[in-house]
């Protein structure tokens, strides 16, 4: 039903697993597109054994174009995404820049695939972070109510992009060799350190990584009375980003209840036990498409409280997996490409 | 006043920085003697300018001795600390293996040094984790009551010992050159991942480590009613520990109030400037002494929390320093080395 796709952003980090994704799950298509940067225009993708030239991303780009699947800077999405929907294009965008438009369904396909429906040319994915809690949340959510979140996070350098990942590894070598090196994706030497602060300065002393985790999940859930605290750290891991979370209920629920929604739920892998030190790590979400989850325990400091820890690989469910997820439901429930209000 | 000195694990992580803060900071005594297991024992250490030969921890070795500050394994510490006392001599032990016995003070000299005056031979120093964030708790349970902690931890390598420290090292190495590597110290591989177990599954799942901060906070604030929720995390950091903490209080205490009362707080130093991207990180507390504090917010999910982040030095103040200032609390407040209790 989707003819002709483009996939914008197409090398970069999110952008290659992207790709790699719409191969390996043959994604229906007649025609594909790479769009990216001036700077990255004229490299070569090899897409199901044909090899194609990336294209740069300019306004005119998606006459022909049925859906784009894009992760790009805001600022990027901010003026091209506009462009491809006045084209006819559907677009599926990974960036923060559209996420939070009434306009736009913000959507996990397991958690609110529902939304889509409402689209008008445009879906966000939303941030790393926010989907793997999220895909936690919602089964307890659906059973007995979120009313409170607290959670820090363990976020990997691969969430800054491909050039921090590598500059986790550079400076990385460089401590153990004693040598001096200079971050330049980070504002703080990363290796054998934490950072905390992911984001600008955004409200009242919160950054914006973690005010994505707030506001997104709130248009996820489409209830803004969950009260969610978020510290969102990042940790020199490579990827996957890891959660430490505490979910307050309005009706108690028990650790196997709790176990038996989780294990439930389409997306969500529970590997929890601590006798014999089973329990979600980033060296093991890595590649993975889904959320793992473990640590599940009886909040100590609350009645109806669950603690709980969740890894997921950010690149993929956190971004690539969950925008091919989206392109796979409309496939699925056949949603009218070009939308109506958009023509 | 105490002329005789020992230092039981002399040759550990802890043992040589309570070795160089004895130096250092010029602690009063005429003997020393450093002590070890048998594997250490004839090791030379040097102290004030001279050479020492480390010599076998076993019973007798306390005849002559007025104070031991020890750094061991919990079993040991089990066998040798009721030894030395018997033998007149009063103990200062990190280990866990007393701090809950109700004849032992559990000391954090700037939160409860009085309670030194109650020992009976044995002072014991609390586990890591805790001495960071209840140094932070105490003055917000002064001003205004602390009713409830939900903390997530973000802790090095050292604090498994010096061995678990190197192994991460060479366990980043073999990862940065694609080779294997098998980790002795560890579960799983440390380098590049997160493991959310450290210590033993102890009660209801939460694992010993995260039961100690329980069980010692409670102890040192003498204050059972305090609800905490804790997760424990080992990270690839080399040294310090972090922490994640949500307060909540009896009495709502403003971001304000708290950096004032966190600021004037002996031992606590605050690092607060998100716009200056100035917070405490594991790189800048290494080697210091003090415990740094910042991210300090209102919470956004309950009307009187607070959510923070701390760093600590877990070798030092989390326990070689406080070891070495309940010693100097000692001399400071003349505390009879030689109790009568055990005589």
């Amino acid at each position: 039903m989707f003819e002709s796709i483009a996939v914008v952003g197409a090398t970069g980090a999110v952008g290659q697993i992207i790709c790699k994704l719409l191969e390996e799950r043959q994604f229906p298509l007649k025609r594909i597109k790479f769009l990216a940067s001036e700077r990255s225009a004229g490299k070569r993708i090899r897409f199901c054994g044909q090899e194609h030239v990336v294209q740069k991303l300019e306004p005119g780009a998606f006459e022909e174009v049925d859906l784009a699947i894009s992760s790009t800077p805001d600022e990027v999405a901010g003026w091209f995404v506009p462009e491809a929907v006045r084209q006819g294009c559907v677009v599926v965008d990974e960036s923060a820049c559209w996420r939070m438009d009434p306009n736009v369904p913000l959507v996990i396909p397991e958690v609110n695939g529902e939304a889509i429906r409402r689209h008008r040319g445009i879906i966000a994915s939303p941030n790393c972070s926010t989907t793997q809690m999220v895909q936690v949340l919602k089964p307890l959510h659906d059973a007995a109510r979120v009313r409170r979140v607290v959670v820090s996070t363990y976020q990997a350098a691969s969430g800054a992009g491909a050039a921090a990942r590598r500059e986790l590894d550079e400076g990385a070598r460089a401590w153990l060799a004693g040598q001096p090196y200079t971050y330049h994706e980070f504002a703080h030497p990363l290796a054998f350190n934490c950072i905390p602060q992911i984001g600008r300065p955004k409200h009242r002393a919160y950054t914006s990584e973690e005010m994505k985790m707030v506001y997104e999940t709130h248009k996820i859930l489409e209830d803004d009375s969950i009260q969610i605290c978020p510290t969102c750290v990042r940790v020199p891991v490579a990827n996957c980003h890891s959660e430490s979370i505490l979910v307050e209920t309005e009706r108690k629920v028990t650790v196997e209840e709790a176990r038996e929604l989780l294990a439930a739920t389409p997306g969500l892998v529970v590997v929890d036990d601590l006798d014999r030190k089973q329990y979600p790590m980033p060296i093991h979400g890595d590649g993975r498409d889904e959320t793992f989850v473990g640590r599940i325990r009886e909040d100590l400091s609350s009645p109806n409280g669950l603690a709980l820890w969740c890894v997921s690989d950010n690149l993929r469910k956190g971004a690539a997996t969950n925008a091919v997820q989206i392109a796979e439901w409309m496939v699925a429930h056949l949603v009218e490409p070009r939308c109506e209000s958009s023509s």
